[in-house]
């Protein structure tokens, strides 16, 4: 296929390479592996998972939900606060898959009691120190009144709890990341010990991308939700999680303008292409991408003073040092990394694989 | 029509309203009016631009001009740096309406040039400062090689000089942006005096929402393009170029979790909703968004010290006063007034209409 305007080129190997390692792992550490699609949001892409014996999911809206619902997958959790309102449709889904819900809160407790027609399994969001969501592992007695009001459900069924450990995010290192990561999963192993003898059953739920793929320990764990990790990005090759060969995607972008007196290219690729997610430049400066070239056929990973610096809403602005000028022509494409694969994912909405396969998120 | 997942309500009234106070400033100012469509990108919304007199219209990409000529409209600017890679489609377009196109620089030209095959409008882009795209306005021997060129061939006809000054968006105050705005006009002014002797119909297109909006001085310009305006923004609130009371959009979310003990309410409505565009709130940190809460049936503008602080993919973090924390409750709505309505509208890519009208981008 020819490329003529930006294009989200999909690495089908890296992708089926990145999956087999996750699946894999989560084997050898007798982890439950139900992986985010919120990062593919592809049904195609999802059916890539099958073979490494996926079976159960995650995702992060009902709408999610509903739409894998419909490709075949029968047994999903919403990674995401109940939202009552939505009520309606989570009452079809229940009632033709085995649905998982979070809950942090009574009130929405209560409205899902109240409004349910089928049985759903309820995950209890533990906030373990990245405060975003949750019940803060520490306040026991929090989690006292849900369980409380769940014994009495006669169609909420309790799983177990549930931690993003999002700060693994904001890590500045590896060794950062263990850090957190050991944190949160003492946090979610104390509630287990805690909990298991009136819930047996009960289940911890831990492990994102950055974790799942640098941690070994996991014990006390029964299931992990990574998502990033099918594409990766520049996010997680900075935070030192992945390796350069290791991320699936990038946009390709023509080149329409070079002005070579204030050392940059402007590109056709902007913030509806990349999203406007960005991290810091070891100048100090906000990255919004940084670039590959091809020079002889070969592909070149450019150094981080080759970066996009500025995106209006279709230009991408790239600071080029004078000596890696000649890399970028005019009528020509360029490939940017993308900072967060899930947010361009989401943008682009298509994918264009290496094999030359067209891929919609219908 | 019932809310319950993120919605872009847009106030038609408003909306309506502000269309024609432009329409009537260029009326008043002599100016050819060209909305730019990038903002709102759907067929509807056009056509409530046509009661008040538009023919032609700005778009910011092929695809757009070539959506936008199916519905109608037969008079289109591309102002985006011609990518050649696109002249197919560029071919199917010059050959149904009229097109006007930007060129920056020879190379563009000459494969243009010689791959073109049926009329079509060329504007020079012209750089009055902002230093994103475009030839700088003191550099006439670029602008000499470029219109020599024009001259020889035979379906390029020259139309004028276009610049976007986009440094008004940047400016801290009503007083920047005439400085700004004043200092582009003299530039393209300079030019147009430079020119018009060798070419008489010329054009000068020059003026986005914030220039237009608040300045009155267009002496020498003969089109503008503005295309926020139709919504307006927070940032367009803050720059002090509208009223709250001229903000058309905004985006209804569920509230989903209260955290009092951290001053933060989560809603569901994150940067697959709103973009991750921001602005400096005043304690000097990112600010995704304003909130707007309803209190006995009346909707109440809250202070910047209620904002949204972080956006994950779905999720959105609110920062809340104690005082303020009971306008929010779990499982009811709130609404955020987007900090750039052109990312938060291609995002969600449809709008309901306070007349409860659905209106898609389709």
């Amino acid at each position: 296929m020819n490329i003529i305007r930006p294009t989200l080129i999909l690495d089908k190997e890296k992708c089926l390479r990145n999956i087999e390692r996750m699946a894999k792992k989560a084997e050898t550490l007798s982890l439950d592996f139900r992986p985010h699609f919120k990062t593919h949001q592809s049904a195609e892409i999802g059916e890539w998972f099958r073979q490494y014996g996926v079976q159960k999911i995650t995702v992060s809206s009902v709408q999610m939900a509903s739409f894998f619902a419909s490709h075949g997958w029968t047994d999903i959790t919403i990674a995401f606060p109940v939202n009552i309102l939505e009520i309606d449709d989570i009452n079809i889904l229940a009632g033709k898959i085995k649905l998982n819900l979070l809950i942090e809160n009574k009130e929405a407790l209560l409205s899902l009691d109240k409004f349910i027609r089928f049985p759903v399994g309820i995950f209890i969001k533990v906030d373990t120190g990245y405060n975003r969501t949750g019940i803060s592992a520490s306040k026991t007695s929090q989690i006292d009144v849900l369980l409380s009001r769940l014994k009495e459900s006669s169609l909420l069924e309790f799983k177990g709890f549930l931690s993003h450990n999002g700060q693994t995010y904001h890590a500045q290192s590896r060794h950062e990341i263990f850090n957190h990561h050991f944190d949160a999963l003492l946090k979610m192993r104390a509630l287990k010990n805690q909990y298991k003898k009136e819930w047996p059953g009960l289940k911890i739920s831990l492990g994102d991308t950055p974790s799942c793929t640098v941690c070994d320990n996991f014990k006390g764990v029964d299931e992990i939700r990574p998502g990033n990790f099918i594409f990766y990005d520049l996010m997680q090759f900075n935070l030192g999680v992945c390796r350069f060969d290791d991320i699936a995607v990038r946009l390709a972008c023509p080149v329409v303008a070079r002005h070579p007196s204030r050392n940059e290219v402007v590109i056709y690729g902007g913030a509806i292409h990349l999203s406007k997610e960005r991290i810091i430049n070891i100048d100090g400066k906000p990255l919004y991408g940084r670039i590959v070239v091809r020079q002889e056929g070969k592909k070149i990973f450019l150094d981080e003073k080759n970066y996009i610096t500025s995106l209006s809403q279709e230009h991408g602005i790239i600071k080029v040092p004078r000596k890696d000028f000649s890399y970028y022509r005019v009528g020509e494409l360029i490939e940017v990394i993308p900072v967060h694969s899930c947010l361009t994912a989401n943008l682009i909405r298509e994918y264009l694989t290496t094999e030359g396969e067209l891929i919609t998120m219908e």
